[in-house]
């Protein structure tokens, strides 16, 4: 949790996201988008995202860091059944608990398997010890809850799917956003911008050059979980920014 | 620098995604793809991603972790003329040194903007003291390297623009990489790769489960810097695997 400077608490949340395939540039993290902007949506302030190999030693290590630091962490990949699926006992070991075979999750994969369910069938139902099995209907992973820490699956589609089924329980005050369009140069631009941000240290703002359209040239964003204060940093932007510079506001 | 097991020596990097609208999901990160693949396909390891805000303690803290952790790091973001571009000045804090206008970009920026060269643009020529400006030419902004950080903006345009300006500087032995298409679950050959995974330590397997497409099921990936060591384990796991289920090889 932070605290703006109105006082208002921010819950924030980190995320780790597992896995050699992102690294060596296999395939393209999706999952960072997705949950970014869901936690963004529900007024979570996303602060942190590690990509981190499948290794044992720097998920224990990660782990505990973003625990302690965020309110919430979010976890992507390394729960298949496979060598190299070493989230669930990188978690175990973080914690100095054991990595035990959840008996609910056992008897569901036994049912679903039947005599196909196998040694790494039955990984897939090994948990840290005090850990909370949320779901296991969805797709073929659980979804699992130690601590603060979700435990979700890597595949993007499942992650979406476990991640629709839970987020309502994240959702906090939102986060009030206006974006301003502009035909402009940052450095036209910087000189006003900085002298506004300075005088509203309880509203967010950021400057994105956006290259190649014929309307715009710089989205300048005001953001707050105050709308009062969102509403006067936005007009005292507005009315010193040169009216022919301005192309829209939304 | 990363030893294997056949005491091949690895080059690594570590990735800093610099930028609030990635973190905030406003704006999917299209710069770590790229040079995740980039990288690879340099024969460099990529051993760590970290998105972290336009913050100046944020950054001076983690760019010297990752910059005594990895041969080669690379930051992406927070070079512009604005509030909220810190990442020069981040650097410098972390290591203690002066931000200073480099009197090459003060010049060339002055000629290139001539009377609009305001203080927000010149904002842009200030680095680091002792950083050596690689290159400035290609579009707005500067190429910069500290130490082992090499400082881009984040831009995914620019970005590249300037990597393939100096890519070839990190270029090592490449890893061979093979590709084997299966038509099965994962936990059908689990066991499988599991065995072959514990008698070819020189060599790195991943397992990818693939959705929805009608001729395969699993990706398994088996890479080394080592062809010989690559082709022992390739012929071990491709004699072990039932043959209906293998798809193809690439």
């Amino acid at each position: 949790m932070i605290m703006d400077c109105a006082q208002v608490a921010i819950k924030t949340a980190g995320l780790i996201i597992i896995g050699n395939e992102i690294l060596s540039g296999k395939i393209q993290d999706q999952n960072s988008f997705f949950l970014a902007a869901e936690l963004r949506a529900l007024g979570i302030s996303l602060m942190r995202i590690s990509v981190i190999p499948d290794d044992l030693d720097m998920i224990s290590s990660e782990v505990p860091a973003f625990s302690s630091a965020y309110d919430f962490v979010f976890t992507s990949g390394g729960v298949g059944p496979t060598h190299d699926d070493v989230t669930m006992a990188g978690v175990a070991k973080a914690f100095c608990v054991e990595l035990v075979r959840h008996p609910l999750l056992e008897r569901k994969f036994v049912e679903r398997y039947g005599k196909t369910a196998n040694a790494a069938i039955l990984k897939m139902a090994e948990v840290p010890a005090g850990a909370e099995v949320i779901e296991f209907t969805t797709n073929n992973f659980p979804l699992v809850v130690f601590k603060n820490i979700y435990i979700f699956p890597g595949i993007p589609r499942y992650l979406r799917e476990k991640f629709m089924l839970i987020r309502e329980r994240f959702r906090t005050s939102e986060f009030y956003l206006k974006r301003i369009y502009l035909r402009a140069n940052e450095s036209d631009i910087a000189a006003i911008l900085n002298a506004v941000v300075e005088k509203n240290n309880c509203v967010d703002f950021g400057s994105y050059p956006i290259l190649d359209h014929q309307d715009y040239q710089i989205i300048l964003t005001v953001e707050s979980k105050m709308e009062a204060d969102l509403g006067r940093a936005l007009d005292e932007l507005i009315k010193q920014i040169p009216k022919e510079m301005l192309v829209r506001i939304e």
